[in-house]
């Protein structure tokens, strides 16, 4: 494993992930609180809200006004998400906002259907409309996200063939452009390290310059472990939740909730252990993670945040000699 | 990862670390009726219950009786753990009990001091004693663990250069008989893919032909991403808990008690998505899961019993295509 990146890049979503299935509105305040955290810990891009559908996700009704509360610390960018040009529009013109262009691909029809009305293939007709939105208005498009890239729970498996179409497209519309970060999307957790393997090696054998990226869910407690293969494939672009927040709070079968996107704090602490540099101070990502999880009121999926970091034992022992 | 095993055996340390450490007594009838379930998984080997002083563990007080109790299918083993040669004398007369030889090294001092009242070299002198004890009872040593091989809380770092006094013991004492299988135990939760692979690199530099397992406690997040590692690295043999059983109920942070052993079923699951046989049936083992949950009456770490295997999304659907 000497081949690991000396650093990678996360970036965190709990903010947004974190609040959008809850059947409770969380107050402001609390939530400016917890963004302020974020802010304060090293990450330097933090995805705090959407802009979508008031009537079907109430709890992001109020995100102009959480973007217009936030401390606005140097180094650290605040996006957003949108899911229709309409939710763009109003991204661009609420003050606060870092506009990051993203794109939407889909590798399941579907999954496509439900979350947006239309077959994979006519979101990619949409995309078009979306990159000359961004060309207009002189936003660099930083991310192609490929959604569902490792199975679907309407579709079944995707296999990394599936992929061809959204490829393709990509091929296309970004032929003689700068290409964004491609991120396979694993939305609702099938991925393990055998497929996110192949299916990176299949998107560098296509675009051998990619920079590529993974936004990964624990559903079912493999993500930590796509993590590591990710890494060791030199990949260095990772999404996250503060926590592990983003789990449904009602699909979860018996006492547990079903976990969410991987635990940003619990990247952290592995790639800090094996050497990788974050730029996030650790023990400040726990205690946001901590008060996430008091806000909410239930036991929330992310391990170190319980189990505690080590720096307590190192720095009240002596150590034997230097770890390994 | 072409050189990943065909197989993996997963040990079953569920019933045991599961109730050794919580504040409530469980009624027999409920234990039974867990490890019967467990049992009828396809688990090969199964550490039922400990024997070890009823004083500082009241939870294990009943544990000839639940050897008693428990259904015996062939193909299983239901082993025992102990940590005296008294505990190992009660089990050795206990109806039920599949003795099998295990030798108890640690890497800690400090460790060893607080879980055996003398340090890890008294400790190393004392297990002399219990090979000739099964010796004498004609029982095969299948296991020597390591304890506290990647770091102890009460003595902070322990790099890989510590393993040396037991690997030495092991090599003295073990010349001209059967290697037992070596076991590196992350007792505590310290271990992360790169002290996995330079601890076990180490081992194998001394002994080319051992075979070595892992015990390894997902304490932050770290524990499936080591599980891989040791994949990659032709490891066959692993400890586990059904459901994360094992954490500490009262040491966590906040709503969530600490995660405790890697989780079985999850192991299940990943190995299964990689093409790696463990024998066991995953739906089954999801229901011994949710089974101890419900008796336990809290949120257990395991990810797949929340989230679900998805054998119903492939069963209902037709597949696009062969998944890789």
């Amino acid at each position: 494993m000497t081949d690991l990146p000396a650093r990678v890049t996360l970036h965190e979503e709990g903010p947004r992930e974190g609040f959008q299935f809850e059947k409770t509105l969380f107050p402001l305040a609390e939530r400016v609180r917890f963004v302020d955290m974020l802010s304060a810990t090293g990450l330097s891009r933090i995805q705090v809200a959407s802009f979508v559908s008031p009537r079907m996700v109430p709890q992001m009704a109020d995100s102009a006004e959480l973007f217009g509360a936030i401390a606005k610390p140097s180094g650290v960018r605040h996006t957003s998400l949108w899911l229709s040009e309409k939710g763009y529009r109003q991204a661009a013109e609420t003050p606060g906002v870092d506009l990051s262009g993203l794109i939407l691909l889909y590798a399941s029809d579907a999954f496509s259907l439900r979350n947006n009305g239309c077959s994979a293939d006519e979101m990619r007709r949409r995309q078009e409309d979306w990159i000359a939105m961004y060309d207009a208005d002189g936003v660099d498009i930083e991310a192609i996200y490929i959604m569902t890239a490792f199975g679907c729970n309407l579709q079944g498996d995707i296999p990394f063939a599936a992929l061809d179409a959204n490829l393709d497209w990509i091929a296309s519309r970004f032929a003689g452009r700068a290409l964004p970060v491609i991120y396979l999307a694993d939305t609702v957790g099938w991925a393990v390290p055998t497929s996110v393997t192949t299916r990176i090696s299949y998107v560098r054998n296509r675009f051998p310059d990619a920079r590529i990226g993974l936004h990964l869910h624990d559903t079912r407690g493999a993500a930590m472990a796509s993590f590591l293969v990710a890494l060791q494939l030199g990949v260095t672009q990772f999404d996250g939740s503060v926590a592990g927040l983003g789990g449904c709070p009602f699909a979860g079968h018996g006492h547990g909730a079903a976990a969410g996107n991987i635990c940003t704090e619990d990247m952290v602490f592995m790639a800090h252990e094996m050497g990788i540099e974050t730029g996030v101070d650790l023990e400040a990502l726990i205690e946001a993670a901590r008060m996430a999880e008091a806000l909410i009121g239930r036991p929330l999926p992310g391990r170190v945040m319980h189990g505690g970091s080590l720096a307590s034992y190192r720095n009240s022992t002596p150590t034997i000699g230097k770890r390994t």
